[in-house]
């Protein structure tokens, strides 16, 4: 249905969405770069609608079908950013979203889901269950699957994020890096990067935990994640085949931190910037620093890509 | 030796720290949006250098002294974000800083005055052994007193936050809000809206426990607080003599909230704004919630002070 993006194809997606989301600001703090000896440019997508960059592309999806005239409802299987992502988009064209999600998601994020309209479809806590309900639910109701991360049409979207960044920010970027997960928001890093600024190079950071990308990139094939396990809950999935088809060429390197060392740069991005992120946005902050050899004295941008944390437990642990 | 502020003289305030400033971004949220049932213009200053509005009037007080080609150190009383900012500002133009700061002033922030290169001088936490300490260091080193808010090109550097809110926001704003406490932010504002927006009321948010300036606007003259007590640390300060000559004829009106007030908008900002607040800089959104009769449907700028909380100790707490 979809194909490979082009230059044009997220120049358009980029058009499509920009009324409804916002153009995330960039931030630098000198604190931060002292430690890293670098400059670093922070895309604050944990700003985005959602509170994360899937807005973009779940939006990107039902507003470029809906183009096409063909879309009636939409159905995934997420316990996570892009559940709500897909469930806010499809309220906004005025279409039903159908949210497969496992029994162990938590009560907030399924609150988030049916607030914005979206129904709920509970199931098992598996890949398989989840798998099996979605195809029901969809057999079912006609719904349209729009997949987090393994759609061209998705990638298209995540791809606005650096897109923007490479726009906003005055210098040159050296370098670009994005946490890595399914791996939608990676490749399509990686191809805003090759079409609108080609010097770029483009690195990941993956958590230890839940390496499948690291893995793959060194076997030269997808090897998936088994029983992964991280505090970067937006990284336990393992990458798709249309990512990876774009990911194994186009990155520069991934590289793996641990779970200290992703909390570290989460607390600093809290302390010192003054952004809440998620564990799974300070990722890409804990590689930069984990490899200083590598960016050293570069411009880097760094996507922060989401900010879906528990503050209301976080703080009244303290207050 | 400095008089009150011009609109010429902040526009060469602004030209004059503009190199060495954060222009921090102005942020919208649609949750809290709709929760107060108008359109809220979020003006970062958490984001600023130091962490708060405060880099503003350090670095306009001393670059303009400089200018006058007089200064050769400087020295304040301070526990709080005035001490890092003229330590910062001093080191930039290389100059000392004498920063008088009361044994109970937290260690971290202590520090942070050590780490710009400051000097600080230790006194017993009364306003008295403060104010006697800071003249014996003036007499014997001939520094040249930078007071927090009661000193004109202090104010001349606050009222830049408003006029970049102002020209940032591309429709016209309605109302701005800001928090008061020495009164530096509050009348900086109030003589940014009256050069470069008269259409546009400022109000102020106070909080109930250290309520001076709300009870000096009904009597028509200074009342300090008399044993201030709340969870916004920055506003324990009763107003200086210069914001108040701005602030009586041009605050429209001061709305108190509660510590709880406070920590819930502060909770908002943190879960759906994804900024990290101090409690005084949450002081503005809980006004704007506790009086929707005044704030419904119009555009309102607020200005979020400063992020400087211990988010170490936070995190720790939950982590």
């Amino acid at each position: 249905m979809s194909e490979l993006p082009t230059r044009e194809s997220i120049q358009e997606a980029h058009r499509r969405i920009a009324p409804y989301i916002h153009r995330t600001p960039i931030l630098t703090n000198e604190s931060i770069d002292h430690a890293a000896g670098a400059s670093l440019f922070f895309k604050t997508e944990n700003f985005q609608k959602v509170g994360a960059f899937k807005a973009r592309g779940a939006l990107n999806a039902i507003l470029a079908l809906k183009e096409q005239g063909k879309l009636e409802s939409v159905g995934t299987h997420s316990s996570g950013n892009h559940a709500q992502a897909l469930a806010k988009a499809a309220a906004l064209v005025g279409i039903k979203a159908h949210i497969v999600m496992p029994t162990s998601a938590p009560a907030v994020k399924k609150a988030a889901v049916l607030d914005y309209g979206g129904e709920v479809i509970e199931c098992e806590p598996t890949l398989e269950a989840r798998e099996s309900t979605l195809k029901n639910v969809i057999r079912e109701t006609g719904a349209v699957e729009i997949h987090p991360y393994n759609d061209y049409l998705v990638i298209e979207g995540q791809a606005t994020a650096a897109k923007e960044l490479i726009e906003d920010v005055d210098e040159p970027l050296d370098m670009i890096i994005t946490p890595v997960g399914g791996g939608g928001l990676l490749s399509g890093s990686i191809l805003s990067s090759k079409y609108y600024s080609p010097e770029t190079d483009v690195y990941a950071g993956e958590p230890e935990g839940a390496d499948d990308a690291f893995k793959s990139l060194q076997a030269g094939k997808i090897i998936p994640s088994v029983k992964p396990d991280t505090i970067a809950d937006g990284l336990l999935t393992s990458l798709g085949e249309k990512g990876w088809s774009i990911i194994k060429g186009g990155v520069r390197d991934i590289i793996t931190v641990s779970d200290a060392e992703i909390l570290k740069s989460m607390k600093w991005l809290w302390e010192r910037a003054k952004i809440v992120v998620e564990p799974s946005g300070a990722v890409p902050l804990a590689a930069v620093l984990k490899r200083p050899e590598i960016f050293k004295g570069q411009n880097v941008g760094i996507i922060i890509s989401g900010g879906n944390v528990d503050v209301g437990k976080i703080l009244d642990a303290y207050y």
